[in-house]
């Protein structure tokens, strides 16, 4: 790996932090920069900023459903929104924060597991016995994960990095920041990868 | 010209507005489509959504004023916010839609030149004055902007266009619908290319 890493902030309960889930790390490995994936509270961050969950706006929310129905088309991945979105994710956000601890690449692929089970399955991940059970299926324990949620280290984790998050500017999911500059949403992903390729402008 | 129009949404105080105004017009002449334009007032849409201006959020903000800067800079177009930020055009729009009945070319002409004003050399152009001040530079007849801001039949036409913009699910500016597919964002302008490139997806 050469370069800083780019950091990737989401909410495990985000459409398009799920969609850019599947596309970040191939940009990863062509630049050769690593990808931190940091999940946090949108919850929390829409009390700084304000907002309320996309889906539910009026006029906004139609939109965006048809916009994450196309975009996963033309990614060729499947799409449908959980039972009882936007949905509360901690027990989802603190599993991953403690495997994070231990390797970032097996929680890496309990967050995937954890997208594909809401997004693709429409699973409602909200329980932590059904975060630990999605873990299992992965080959985890699921003991050891719903402990983990339960440990208020992990809490204070996840409030952590969702601070420092808010710190930092983030305000949506996916949200990215490479070399300090940050960029907002799926759409961006291509503005990001031509930041880095051109050292920016 | 082949196909449908291209409808784009925009307010004259939408920063991404103005730089979408820059990009518009040579995708309708690469693809054979006319872009029909259609200034509105977003403030009266903000009633529907519950949104507030951008550039007034918290973290929201700062970061699309970072985003706008970078956008104009990649596209080499000047950018800086009008005192007064964000502005009331509703004489702006009534202007541009009175003339728009008699040319839309001309109007569209207007339209950029009031952008320009606003963006590139950061006037503010919520007076009527000024607006025919900008008119006039173009080589309109001051005196008739003047009246046409005043005319209840304008006033009547920007309200039809806001009114029919909500109906047809336009919350933001610049907003695009082809063949019924709506676009939000100057950042979707690709999208909007491919879309009608493909046919669709």
């Amino acid at each position: 790996m050469t370069g800083a890493p780019i950091d990737f902030y989401f909410d495990f309960s985000s459409p398009y932090g799920y969609v850019a889930a599947h596309r970040i790390e191939a940009l990863g490995a062509e630049l050769g920069r690593e990808i931190c994936w940091r999940p946090i509270l949108l919850g929390v961050v829409f009390k700084t900023t304000g907002q309320t969950p996309l889906v539910s706006q009026p006029l906004r929310g139609p939109y965006h459903v048809n916009d994450l129905q196309r975009t996963a088309r033309r990614l060729g991945i499947p799409f449908q929104l959980p039972e009882g979105f936007p949905l509360a994710t901690m027990a989802a956000a603190r599993a991953f924060h403690w495997l994070d601890g231990k390797s970032s690449a097996e929680a890496k692929k309990l967050a995937l597991a954890l997208l594909n089970a809401c997004f693709a399955d429409a699973v409602n991940i909200t329980a932590a016995e059904t975060v630990a059970g999605i873990g299992a299926k992965i080959g985890l324990d699921a003991t050891e994960i719903l402990a983990a949620i339960a440990d208020p280290a992990n809490k204070e984790k996840l409030r952590q990095v969702t601070d420092d998050a808010i710190a930092k500017g983030v305000f949506g999911s996916p949200y990215f920041i490479v070399d300090g500059e940050p960029f907002w949403g799926n759409d961006r992903i291509p503005d990001l990868r031509d930041w880095i390729v051109s050292g920016g402008w």
